[in-house]
């Protein structure tokens, strides 16, 4: 048997891409044994030519003209690693155009243009590939697209940002702060020197909008998605959820209520319940949890990000583009309805709410009094003396979110209560 | 856009097949929504038309001659819930030789003539699929196929029973020893009336089988699996290593060392380090670890059985195999190579090993020399009293198995030692 050649254009040629390219190199041989295709990389963009490339990779392979790749008739299919909005989504349109399938690791853009990318895809009968933009190695998108096709999936909750679960690791496990726990990850190059998009939950919000979209088959952009990040999660509230038998984790959750065809997005902080799968994933090691009507509970577990493990990803949906490309087929991304967002005010949960108050006699009873005008069921409460104040934690009953949000404000104006710390949603089972 | 109609057969309909039919009738309208296709059931083939069935399938649909349905030109494809080794073999050939794809569940039928099926697959371009065969509804097959199609997988290791990962559960949990925690299992469905294929790890060896083959691209099959079941775990043996932080697993282990290209495929009980994600996998639940060269790890979970969960997985396959034969497409097994077999002997792990000894001046002196003799170097040792006897528990070094083996002949022949308990492979990390 000849080997069919297929010639691969990639685009960026960093941390993801090198990796890929040497990846590539050391397969070649062992992917040809196995599927009959050998992968031939062509033409590598980069934005700087002067600087050297890892291994022995031909220098005349590379260009700094991006556009050159994606209309290169040496080039059948193309890789884009190189990230951001532009010029990578023309790049990615004019590849599909030409007839290029595209495999991309590219969060931001999916996030925010993916639907229009998923249709040009279809329109042109070729593939878009993305596993590695969603929890870099973990398989996730493919075994939502395939494996659960046929499974009404109802939740989709996963930890999907390294950064912040290794910042809450670290707290969790050796009771420092926030800001301690963070010093410590941008030590070990887990966080940047601006640490915003991480910790603000930016960017577990644009993976919770690609997974939105692919799970429930609706068209959901990074800015659907309601996000609150864990700068106010301390170390107290970390001691407190650990005494009550849970962990704190930034949980990224898609729900899709069937009664109403609502979708509600979000990532906040959580206290997850030590019994729950969730509860064990740590460091820098990624999850995600999904539940289907019929196929129960099902936990993805991995590398959400590094070079190696995503560079793997890619591989993965190369070699299929690239078998598939063979015999002229695509897998198609199906159709994307536009979503009933439910807002964020309308969901439920149960809620662990921590404040500092006065402790003097009759502050129980106006606080609880707060609860009950907005309708607000306590199942837990504790107090703690605090020198001349008391720390009040309540855990509360399934509960909606606007009426704690009101139950908050009217604390607020008691002139008991000196303090509200930050609200954690609770995640039992 | 009109729909394209794809005809299905089914061949059994017991607790899986079952469960299919509903889930094709419950969810053909979203299924054509998303994918174009749509799912007519035209045959059920059953042993007994007598037997009432569920739901309101239309009684002219069954029939008791499977022939019938493989050959049918009424039958796109073909999905096999039926089990066992024949006439599943020839119905699946035959229905492949006419063109139908097929999506099958069948286990025993894949660890014991998967290549052969594989082979005729592709031989006819035709789809085999069978994510359902192998811990039911958890998407492990298409990840391993697809996903990580190139990455070198250096390791696969599995919770794969569900039967037996209960009973140690309960063992683990209430104390019980292992016929109250079996008692327990068959009272709840969980074991069978002979429990012989579970707690003797034959199904978990039959899922390594199938497992091994597709990871590595290899032909394995369940005779070359070694395997020892739960039986001799003991109460005592979960509390020894609870209190050195471990739990007590069945594990299918399939390992492949790109150094000398053998293939080792494995199943017996195993102490588990309690930082592993796999200690975290309880009752009836599955999962399965999987380590590759540039992904690092993965874990996959879920629930490894029952109707609707498997039913799940064989929609998943099912629209898959239906989406591509409307393009004439289909997913290539590729090639499986003869495998080198490393014989159990010649694997190495750490051990725990557990025996009573007579409790009188120099035992322990001579029980060590028979551990230095066959080069097996003890990292951790144990000593209680019990009776006139002591209970004595080493937890060695890593070390080959034959001279584990060796090591415990010897034992048995001291007449200080009384008995020697069941041994397992320490797993840390």
């Amino acid at each position: 048997m000849t080997a069919e050649v297929v010639r691969i254009g990639v685009l960026g040629c960093g941390n993801v891409g090198g990796a890929l390219v040497e990846l590539v190199e050391r397969r070649r041989g062992a992917i040809e044994a196995r599927t009959g295709v050998r992968l031939e990389i062509t033409k590598i963009a980069v934005r700087d030519l002067s600087r050297i490339r890892p291994g022995d990779i031909a220098s005349n392979l590379f260009t700094n003209d991006p556009e050159a790749v994606v209309n290169s008739p040496d080039v059948d299919l193309v890789v884009e690693t190189m990230g951001g909005i532009e010029p990578a989504r023309s790049l990615i349109l004019t590849a599909l155009t030409n007839g290029k399938p595209v495999v991309t690791a590219n969060k931001a853009l999916l996030a925010s243009h993916g639907v229009e990318l998923y249709t040009a895809a279809d329109a042109a009968s070729r593939d878009l590939l993305f596993e590695a933009a969603v929890a870099g190695g973990i398989p996730i998108i493919r075994p939502l697209r395939e494996s659960l096709a046929g499974e009404p999936i109802t939740r989709v909750m996963g930890i999907v940002n390294g950064t912040t679960n290794f910042i809450l690791s670290q707290m969790s496990e050796s009771g420092v702060g926030y800001a301690d726990a963070l010093a410590q990850a941008q030590a070990l190059g887990y966080a940047e020197a601006d640490p915003t998009a991480d910790v603000e939950g930016f960017d577990a919000g644009a993976k919770a909008a690609i997974i939105a979209s692919i799970a429930f088959g609706v068209s959901v952009t990074a800015d659907d998605v309601y996000h609150e990040g864990i700068t106010k999660v301390t170390a107290d509230d970390i001691a407190v959820a650990a005494r009550l038998g849970y962990v704190v984790k930034l949980l990224a959750i898609a729900e899709h209520d069937a009664a109403t065809d609502e979708v509600a997005v979000r990532v906040h902080p959580a206290m997850v319940a030590n019994s729950h799968p969730l509860a064990t994933v740590r460091d820098a090691y990624n999850a995600i949890f999904v539940e289907g009507a019929a196929v129960g509970s099902l936990m993805f577990y991995g590398r959400g990000a590094g070079g190696y493990p995503t560079a793997s990803a890619v591989l993965g949906d190369l070699i299929d583009a690239a078998v598939n490309l063979g015999k002229q087929a695509h897998a198609s991304l199906g159709v994307f309805a536009a979503p009933k967002l439910r807002a964020i005010d309308d969901t439920r949960s149960e809620y662990y709410l921590p404040f500092d108050v006065v402790d003097r006699p009759g502050v129980l009873h106006a606080v609880t009094g707060v609860f009950a005008r907005h309708d607000v069921s306590i199942r837990t409460a504790e107090q703690h003396g605090l020198g001349a104040d008391a720390r009040l934690v309540f855990i509360t009953h399934d509960a909606r979110e606007a009426d704690v949000q009101a139950t908050l404000r009217d604390l607020a104006d008691l002139d008991v209560v000196r303090r509200i710390g930050g609200v954690l949603r609770v995640v039992d089972v």
